[in-house]
């Protein structure tokens, strides 16, 4: 059996994991980031991070995957600019690592690494050509073509959540306006909720939710949705017919036509993808129909270290 | 010198051309299609033009380029589908021309012929990868990536047109709502610009068509906005504005920021081009907008031939 580490580095903590080339992970630690002391703190956190999780594991590795946020230099294993990452321009994560343990690092973007894992691990191990959609804070996405990452000219395709369904649509955080993410990012998704709620004041997500903003989050939606709530189901539908306008519109220009669709906002589950394929089905170009599929990711949680630790085993 | 023939197979006419290295057309004819003939007799058709255009120049060729509608299979030479041709399914094309000639027979897709005909003769010829955009009856795309053509799982890729911009905008002809295609292709511009007439009746482009439809073209749109009719330029301007936030989405998902734009409803020129910029700059996410760049297409009128002839110099 051969093994690899992947290391999730987010903004707020590294989970690191030491994980068999089947798919298990064998022991994972968590970190904190310590992001705002800079780069080199951060690197050293991973650096720890690793040496703790091997001392405590004591199995050769065949090398350690990372993936990150921001815009990433495969080949260099440099990432740019990071959200929420303090005085980090171009930092080279993967040398200083490589260095330390001796041991191959292969650097990705946190939503390529994510299509990657489901790749190796999960429900692509089925699909030669997917799109790995993201459906968390963000909406994130990754380009498999004929089971190899699409990275386009400067490594920073698969933005899937910054495609326009409306250019005069609600402001998006990039800038721009009516980007599936102003729609489908969970934070987005509950402003919506929680104002459509004033036209809604007996849907039973206020009764969920005690009225409280905060607790207001998609698994109550959800909650609401399971036990015939109209408006909570009306949410869920609607976003699946503006995903699937979005998809139409990835699958005609690239010819992709298998979704995986994961993170915490695609736990509304089938009533979204019902929806997501319905619409997806009836707006792609004729030729593209018959090969729509949705389908939801199969790694859960712990996606973040197993798609870092498949990025090792993809290459070796 | 080297040369080839290029075939660009059109609904109603075939044009056919010897093509040198250095794209210059040495001869051309065009032939009648009779798709209503069925397959057998349009590819009669090509076989007769090609030999009647070798026997009128005697000069050795590399092979024969065919740029035809419909979604086309490049490996097998098979074309698909192709919009008003009658009893046309699955047609190899490729196959009984190179057995007639003795040549190597290339067959792309029109606008994926148009992208390589930029790519080895216009204004291409500059970039690593960029999008080809043809505004035309229809729009259309072709994707260069690292000087490649990308042609997706089942070569249908690059139909740009068939962007969303508006999920709930107006009905396109391929079935779905608000595509790019229902805003800039030239029918649909057209319409819209004559309903728009009603509202401003005293526009030039009243008088230059002497309100009749037949006479409402690109070309009239074009020379009231040159003469500084508001309108007219209204209509130009926000063209743009959807061209560019289609871009921006096409950019954000495949990372490529360069767009060489044709076809007659690019003749608009400058205060189009302009306006698709100025979108594209301030939609696309913050680390491609230093990238983005928006050019005319260099081959004009005779982009078709020069296209498919382009598809045997980019092999050979």
């Amino acid at each position: 059996m051969k093994y690899a580490i992947g290391v999730d580095l987010g903004g707020t903590s590294i989970k690191i994991g030491l994980v068999s080339e089947d798919g298990k992970i064998v022991k994972k630690i968590f970190v904190d980031t310590e992001a705002s002391g800079g780069p080199r703190k951060v690197i050293c956190n991973i650096k720890n991070g690793v040496h703790q999780l091997l001392s405590e594991i004591n199995l050769p590795i065949q090398g350690i995957g990372i993936g990150c946020p921001g815009v990433v230099n495969p080949q260099k294993g440099i990432v740019e600019n990071p959200p929420n990452f303090y005085n980090w321009k171009k930092v080279n994560v993967g040398r200083p690592l490589s260095m330390e343990f001796e041991k191959d690092v292969f650097v990705e973007n946190d939503a390529n690494a994510a299509a990657i894992g489901e790749l190796i691990f999960g429900n692509g191990k089925k699909y030669h050509s997917f799109v790995m959609v993201t459906l968390g804070t963000g909406v994130g996405g990754g380009i498999i073509i004929k089971r190899k990452l699409y990275h386009g000219d400067f490594s920073a395709a698969g933005e899937i959540g910054h495609i326009t369904i409306d250019h005069n649509g609600p402001k998006c955080n990039c800038g721009s306006f009516g980007c599936i993410e102003a729609y489908a990012g969970s934070n987005y998704l509950r402003k919506r909720v929680w104002d459509g709620l004033k036209q809604h004041p007996r849907s039973l997500i206020n009764k969920l939710i005690e009225k409280n903003y905060d607790h207001l989050t998609p698994r109550k939606i959800k909650e609401a949705a399971d036990k015939g709530d109209k408006f909570a189901i009306s949410i869920i539908e609607d976003l699946g017919v503006k995903l699937g306008a979005a998809f139409a519109s990835v699958s005609n220009l690239i010819d992709v036509s298998t979704y995986i669709v994961g993170g915490g906002v695609a736990g509304f589950g089938k009533p979204l993808f019902n929806s997501i394929q319905k619409t997806f089905s009836s707006r792609v170009l004729k030729s593209l129909q018959p090969r729509v599929k949705v389908v939801a990711a199969q790694l859960k949680n712990e996606a973040g270290i197993k798609g870092a630790s498949a990025l090792v085993f993809n290459e070796t």
